[in-house]
């Protein structure tokens, strides 16, 4: 049976660009950049106050002496000052934050450092620096400075970039088509109320949700009965999918059809079963461009799959980088006696003292079936397959639901 | 001036509920919940076989001995199983994975373990425990158990759990209605090719994006040119809002109308100026029910005001729990000379050593007005504002920008 990492690598090996688009930036947030970008003009475009204050020639500065206040720039001015006028002996320019400092001036002294009459000024100080208070033209970017971005999730941070250098329809990796295909005959919609054997279908709604943090959020979903022909007329008709995720019948009951029925419809399979508790079961498969995980049904088990091997492939997909696991202490000790990787719901626990790293707490459940095992975790934490205990305070690789 | 901590407590002591609404659980995720839930029927409904395999008694087992398979049950079967079964001498039922185990049975032993021909079936394994492979009705939650959600973000850890108790349309927060206004003569539309001393905006994309992360999609958005009169018109008109966020304006230069229209208008300010290092000219008051934030123009500055102080707002207002910084080491020294909180760019470095968390490393940036300022960072790391010095490898409070 193949450790999770083996299975990672095939899954890995599958992944392919779904092509991209160009979106406007204001629906953006959240996707993936398919490409970098280059400054269009120096940032900043030109020296810029920092403060509200007096613009003055750095070395015809001395205490006390005075400056004849000259003229008042705002941001945005084009007004051309007099030409020549820093040359003059103790000339000084009013200037207001994010102005544009007149040619020939060199330093910005603030206005709590200065008293004026509204002619002239002086200042408080005993030595002005040479572009102090000034942010110097194309310090942050030169013209034509490349950034390399594939890859990167358009948040705040990115967003804010694209806005000032005027990237308003931004290239980004295209979504997958998904679809989602539930199996079980005890298995009802959440909407329906259930029969005394009946559970309700949390799996699609937690994958869902799981591929919203990518921004997809139109999704194929529906049921198959454990009837083999239903079941194989319905994975048929999802060949278009780029992603096919099956959840349920996957295992080795007698009507656990789902191996069998992606087998006859000539779906390549890569692996079935995993060293990895939960979700041993996972197959996966692909054929042409379409690639299928069939999810073993219990809903952690779900969820831990989407975590351990579908995020991983999606971001492989857009381009993203690998995102290493954060490393966290586990607050108290854990013990396994088998030979597979764990997986555990935890919560980030407040610091209690000053140089410890936010500790990990595991949550107590009852197995993978348990409808509320993930229920107030923030991820899940990892227990390599050969490592029988984990010591209490020990760092620990955690994945939270919400990726960085 | 105020410090950080005594800003964000004016700041929460304004904080409202925006109002609740039911609606579906496939548009919930992201969005917070705003009601309790209760079990409807006990979790498992029933006692759940956890594997393929056979039911028995676990008190009838002896090594070696041989059962009689008396019939199937799979997932969802309702069919009774003749009554009593359990009471004959080593009678066995074959089972599957999520199948209701029959009445009086009360151990499954997995069919690795199983030796059979159909009609009888011996075990290879030493000893049968009770209740052994089978999850009980009832041991996940009871029926009428509550469970505290209010104030829960529908990921899907929260999600699964809903859409397993027939929770199909959550009640959530309300979202609040939202204005932007950007001032500055400066500032153009991200869309249009700037003039040599203009730049564009970026504030408004940045705190659009931000407020995606709360599923804040439609938000009002306008810009005012540096004149009193246009301000002072544009901000009566989105009297409406809940939120009324402003950037620039806000300092001390001869156009910084903002507070004056502000105050103009009857807006009670709270506070104006922190001790923070980037943003210390935010304003922040209300009126009615509208609260706003007046953000210094820089766009690292309105990143960093967004996180420290208008999301720990959002998240009251929604009834979340204040969310703690995250606690890991940072990499390098860090130094400062001012009385200032300081919040800078950091991202997450991969752990090198076994025993490490994973360890945040500071990104350089030429000061609040830089353009790539947050750029690649996962979020932002606190310097007190009594820590002149970071000692390299310290541990320090790490907001990440997609907050867990």
């Amino acid at each position: 049976m193949l450790s999770v990492s083996e299975a990672q690598a095939l899954i890995l090996a599958e992944s392919r660009s779904f092509g991209t688009e160009k979106i406007s930036l204001e629906k953006s947030f959240g996707r993936v950049l398919a490409q970098d970008v280059r400054a269009d003009r120096d940032y900043p475009p030109f020296n810029r106050s920092m403060m509200d204050g007096f613009a003055i020639v750095a070395e015809q500065f001395s205490a006390q002496c005075e400056f004849h206040v000259r003229g008042t720039v705002f941001p945005g001015d084009e007004k051309s000052l007099a030409h020549g006028l820093s040359r003059g002996p103790a000339n000084a320019i009013k200037i207001m934050t994010g102005a544009p400092v007149p040619a020939g001036f060199d330093a910005v002294i603030r206005k709590e450092d200065a008293v004026t009459d509204g002619e002239n000024v002086r200042f408080t100080i005993a030595s002005a620096g040479l572009w102090q208070a000034i942010s110097r033209q194309g310090e942050d970017l030169r013209k034509d400075d490349a950034l390399p971005l594939i890859g990167r999730t358009i948040d705040n941070s990115t967003a804010s970039l694209l806005a000032s250098l005027g990237i308003v329809r931004p290239q980004v990796a295209k979504l997958p088509k998904i679809s989602i295909i539930s199996t079980g005959n005890e298995i009802i919609s959440p909407a329906k109320k259930p029969r005394p054997t009946q559970i309700r279908n949390a799996n699609t709604t937690a994958l869902c949700a799981q591929l919203a943090g990518f921004g997809i959020h139109r999704v194929t979903t529906a049921h198959a009965a454990d009837d083999r022909a239903k079941l194989r007329r319905l994975v048929s008709s999802r060949a278009h999918s780029d992603i096919l995720l099956l959840t349920g019948g996957v295992s080795a009951g007698d009507t656990d059809y789902v191996p069998e029925v992606l087998s006859e419809l000539k779906y390549h399979c890569a692996f079935h079963k995993v060293l990895i508790k939960p979700g041993k079961p996972l197959w996966f498969g692909h054929k042409g461009k379409t690639v299928v995980f069939a999810i073993p049904g219990n809903p952690f088990s779900c969820q831990v799959i989407f975590k351990v091997f579908i995020e991983p492939y999606l971001r492989a997909c857009f381009g993203m980088h690998a995102l290493p696991a954060l490393r966290l202490p586990l607050a108290e000790q854990r013990v396994k006696k088998d030979a597979l990787e764990h997986y555990f719901p935890v919560r980030i626990s407040k610091a209690t003292e000053e140089d410890e790293s936010s500790p990990l707490s595991a949550l107590p459940f009852n197995g993978s079936g348990d409808v509320r095992a993930a229920l107030y975790s923030d991820g899940i934490a990892r227990q390599a397959a050969d490592a029988a205990v984990i010591d209490a305070g020990a760092v620990t690789d955690f994945f939270p639901w919400r990726a960085l």
